[in-house]
C-alpha cells in the first residue's frame, strides 16, 4: 500500500498491530542490492512511501530542505536547479529515482563534502510502531532549531530510526551544500597493482590533513570494466572466469589501469587550486594524475562527441586514443561520473549490474531488480588504511577464485578513517551453475571478512538474520530496545537481525 | 566512590539495582555551570571515574586513541606532547581537568575543527543500568573499525549515551586531528553594536563556503570584560548593573568592541592563506581584523611580556596602546586563546567565573564550584542567522535588565548552521539579594527562549526537570527506552528529565 500522509502511515500501522500484521516500509523501493522492497517473511504488509513526495521547504540561507521519505534524489536536484536554488544535494551513483531519505537512513553515500547522507539528516518526523508520532531532537515544539541542530536536546535518537526497525521515518530535515566558489575533480590510475595499499595510505593522509574534503573511490579493473563494457563472455574460451593475462588484455584494450581513483574538490578557488597542486604531487608517483574543472571536461565532452559521431573514421579511430590517452568507452564513465560529482544524478553508472546479462543493458529506464541483472553486491567496513584494505583484497581474491569468479571491489570512503569495501559479484543470471557459485560466494565472503574482523556495513534484507548475530551484548541491547519501541514486534520484524530472538 | 575498572562499575550498579539505590556517575565531575557532581535527589551513590584514567591507545596513523572517561584534556594533550605524538586533541577552554569523553557525552564544544565533541567519538564500551557491558557498534568482537567506523553496523547507539541517563561509558574511541600543515586565527572587532545580526549571517556564510573549517565564537563586551578584569564596583554608584554609558567607557579603557569574534585556520598552506585573505575581505567591514600565526603570536608575547614587566614606566605605558592598539589585558585574553586554538588547555579563560568574586581570582588551581564562584550559565540552541540570534540578545537584554543584572552572551557555533547561546549570569554570591535575582533571571530566561523557540542545548543537573517538557511525545518515547534499559531505575533518575513521569 502506498499512504499519502503521516496521519495514513500512523492509521495503517495501528490497526496493523492490533491484527499482529507485520509491515515492511519502503521510501521509494530502490535499494538495490540490497533486497529493494522484499519482505522478510511472507505474509507482511509492504508499505511504499513514494506517494508521499513532497518537498516541504527549501531554506536557502539555511542551506536545510525538510522533506517526506518518497521524494527522490532525481526529484530534489531538479527542483533546486528549476527554481533557481544555490544549493546542491549530494546524490548517490544509483537510480535519480532512489530515495533521498531512504538512502541517508540506510547509511547510504555519495560524493560531495556531504556524502556521508546519514551525517546530513537533521531532525525527524517519525511514526512509532504504536502509531504514536514523535519529532526527534526534544526541545519544545516550534524550535527554531528542528532541523539546524544535530543532535537536539537531551539523548540523540536519530540513530534509533537508521538500519534499523524502530519506526517510520515521514518527514526528515535535509542539509544541503551552497553551491561552492569552485569544483573540480581528479583521477588517478593506478599503474602498479601491488600499489593499493601504499596508495590508500596516502589518500587517508590527504583527507585528514583536508586536502580532500570530500568522498574518494577506489575502483578495481573489473568493477571499470562493468561501467564500460558488457562481460566479454568471448574470451572466456572454457573458463568461467578472466584469468589475470585477459584482465590484462582488456586494460590494455581499454586503456584503463588496475586502480583508479576518483574525487572531487570542492571550496573557495584558492582551496581548490592548492589541494590540485598537493593532490598531483602525492598521487603522481602511482600513475598518470587527470585533473579536471567545467572548462576541460567541456572540452572533453566536445572532443567525445566528435570521437563518437565519427567512430567509423579510420583516422579518428587511430588519432583519439592517443591524443586523448583513453578509449571512448572510459571517456563515457567521465561524462557520466563528472555530474554526479556535482551532485547531479544519472541511471548511467548503475548500469555496471548488467555486465553479465545476456541481453545487453537498457539505455534509459535502468532497473536492474526489475530486469533480474546478475548482480549481488556485499558492503564491509575496513579501516582506510593500506594493511587492512590489502587484507581485504586477498581474503575476497582466494573466495572469488575458489568460486570461479571474477574479483570486482570498490573502496568507498564513509569517513577519513574508513572505508567500505563493495564487493560486486557480477553472474549470469541465466546460468543456474554460476548463480549457485554467485550465491555461496556472497556466504562465504561475508563469512570469512566477519571472522577477520570486518563487520558488514549494511546488509540485504534477506541476510538480515547474520549482521548482528556476531555481537550477542549488542543485539540484547537493540531487541530490548525494539521490545519497548515495538511491543507487538509489526514493524519489518527481523530486519538488519533486530528482534530475532 | 572511585571505581577503577569497568568490572567494578558492573559491579556496583548490580548491586546497587538490587537495593533500589540510585547512582549518579561523573567522569572527572568538572561540569562546571551545569552542577558539576551534584546529585539530583538526596540518598544517592556519587560514582566518580576519575580513577579510571587510563589511555588506553593511541594510534598516530589512523589518528584515534582508546580512553577512559577519567581521562582530562590536560593528561590527553600531555600524553601526546610528551610522546612526540603529531595529533591535536581538541579541547574547550575550561579546566584541564576536564574529562574529555564526560565532555564529550554532554556535546560541549571545543575550538578546532574537531570542535564538535560528541561528532569525534567512535565506538564505546558501556556498562548498563542492569550491569550487562555492551560495546557499540554491532559487528564482530574482534572487529577492525570499532573506533573507527562512527555509525557501526545497524541501529547507531551511541546517541543513546549523551546527554541522558542510559549508561555508564567506560571506554571510548576518540578522533584526533593530525597536526595541520598550516595554522593560523582570526579575530574580528566588531565596532557598531548593532551589526550583530548581520555579522552573523556573513560568518555562517564563510563557514558554509568552507573558507573556514572551525568553530567561531562571538563575545559581548561584558563576557570580554570577565576574561580580563574584576568586577568595576566602583563604577556602579547605587545602581545594580552598568548602564550602556558605563560598558562603552569600560571598552574606550579596555579597547575592546562591543563584539568579539575569534577564530582558528587549520589545513594545507595554501588553504589557510587563501582563508585569511577571504576573512580579511569579508570582516573588515565590521570592524579590525586580526590575523594571527606562530610567529606573528611570538612577537605579540615578547611586546606584550616586556609591556607588563615595564608596566610603572610611564613611557611604556603611553606608547604600547597605541603601537598595539590595544589594552594589556585585551592581550593577556588573546596570549590564553591561542593556545586553546591549537588544542592546549589551560585553565585562565574559566576564571571569568571569578568575575563579580569580590575575593579576587586564583592564579592557579582555579575552580569556581569549590570556590563557590558567582556564576551561573544557560545555554540555549540558536539558528547560526542574523534575524534569530538578534531576536535571543534582544530577548535576554530585556531579562538582564529587568533584573538589574550585566547581559554577558557568547555565540559558538556547534555547526554551520546552529550557534549555542551560552548566556552567562555573573553574580555576587555575597549578596543574598544578587544571589536571587541571578536565579530568578536564570529561570526567565529559560522560560522565554523556550516559549521563543530557542531549545535548551545543555542543561544543569538542577534543572532537568523542564529540559523535555515541552516535547511530549519525545518524553514519553525517551520514558520508554530508559524503563527498557533501566528496570530499576538506578542510573541518574531524572537526569536530562528522563525517567520523570
Amino acid at each position: 500500500m502506498h499512504p499519502v500522509s503521516t496521519d495514513e502511515v500512523a492509521r495503517v500501522i495501528r490497526i496493523a498491530a492490533a491484527a499482529r500484521l507485520a509491515v515492511w516500509p519502503f521510501s521509494a523501493g530502490k535499494n538495490w542490492g540490497y533486497g529493494a522492497t522484499m519482505g522478510f517473511r511472507e505474509g507482511a504488509l509492504i508499505m511504499v512511501l513514494d506517494r508521499m513526495d513532497r518537498i516541504l521547504s527549501v531554506d536557502e540561507r539555511m542551506a536545510v530542505a525538510l522533506i517526506e521519505p518518497g521524494v527522490t534524489q532525481g526529484q530534489l536536484n531538479t527542483y533546486l536547479k528549476t527554481n533557481g536554488i544555490s544549493l546542491w544535494a549530494d546524490c548517490t551513483d544509483s537510480t535519480p529515482k532512489g530515495s533521498v531519505i531512504g538512502n541517508a537512513l540506510e547509511r547510504g553515500v555519495g560524493y560531495t563534502p556531504y556524502w556521508d547522507h546519514f551525517a546530513h539528516l537533521c531532525g525527524m518526523e517519525v511514526v512509532l510502531p504504536t502509531g504514536d508520532i514523535v519529532r526527534t531532537g526534544g526541545g519544545p515544539e516550534g524550535s527554531r532549531t528542528w532541523n539546524l541542530h544535530k543532535w537536539g536536546t537531551g539523548p540523540y535518537l536519530e540513530g534509533l530510526f537508521s538500519q534499523s526497525n524502530f519506526g517510520i521515518v515521514t518527514q526528515a530535515g535535509v542539509w544541503l551544500m551552497p553551491t561552492p566558489d569552485a569544483f573540480g575533480c581528479f583521477l588517478c590510475e593506478v599503474e602498479d597493482e601491488g600499489n593499493q595499499a601504499a596508495l590508500v595510505d596516502t589518500l587517508r593522509q590527504l583527507v585528514l590533513r583536508r586536502v580532500i574534503s570530500s568522498n574518494v573511490h577506489i575502483v578495481n579493473d573489473v568493477m571499470l570494466l562493468a561501467q564500460m563494457i558488457q562481460y566479454p563472455y568471448d574470451m572466456l574460451g572454457g573458463a568461467t572466469h578472466l584469468s589475470p593475462d585477459m584482465r590484462a588484455a582488456l586494460r590494455r584494450k581499454y586503456k584503463i589501469a588496475p586502480w583508479t581513483v576518483s574525487g572531487g574538490l570542492y571550496g573557495p578557488a584558492s582551496h581548490v587550486r592548492g589541494s590540485r597542486r598537493l593532490i598531483k604531487r602525492e598521487l603522481s608517483r602511482f600513475g598518470r594524475v587527470t585533473l579536471l574543472n567545467d572548462r576541460s571536461f567541456g572540452v572533453l565532452s566536445a572532443l567525445t562527441g566528435f570521437w563518437d559521431r565519427h567512430r567509423g573514421n579510420s583516422v579518428v579511430a587511430s588519432v583519439m586514443p592517443v591524443l586523448l590517452r583513453a578509449s571512448i568507452e572510459k571517456l563515457g564513465v567521465i561524462r557520466h561520473i563528472y555530474p554526479i560529482l556535482k551532485g547531479i544524478p544519472g541511471e548511467d553508472i548503475v548500469g555496471f549490474a548488467y555486465f553479465k546479462s545476456r541481453r545487453g543493458r537498457p539505455k534509459r529506464d535502468v532497473d536492474p531488480a526489475r530486469d533480474g541483472a546478475g548482480l549481488m553486491w556485499l558492503a564491509v567496513a575496513c579501516p582506510m588504511s593500506g594493511k587492512d584494505s590489502a587484507r581485504l583484497v586477498a581474503l575476497c581474491r582466494d573466495c572469488f577464485e575458489s568460486h570461479g569468479l571474477d574479483l570486482s571491489i570498490t573502496f568507498i570512503m564513509v569517513n577519513a578513517r574508513t572505508a567500505l569495501g563493495l564487493v560486486e559479484i557480477f553472474y549470469d543470471k541465466d546460468s543456474p551453475d554460476e548463480s549457485a557459485r554467485a550465491q555461496a560466494l556472497y556466504d562465504t565472503v561475508t563469512d570469512v571478512a566477519e571472522r577477520d574482523g570486518f563487520p558488514q556495513y549494511r546488509t540485504s534484507v534477506a541476510y538480515s538474520d547474520r549482521i548482528l548475530n556476531r555481537a550477542p551484548a549488542f543485539q540484547q541491547l537493540v531487541n530490548a530496545l525494539k521490545a519497548a519501541i515495538d511491543p507487538a514486534d509489526v514493524l519489518a520484524p527481523g530486519r538488519y537481525g533486530i528482534g530475532l530472538r
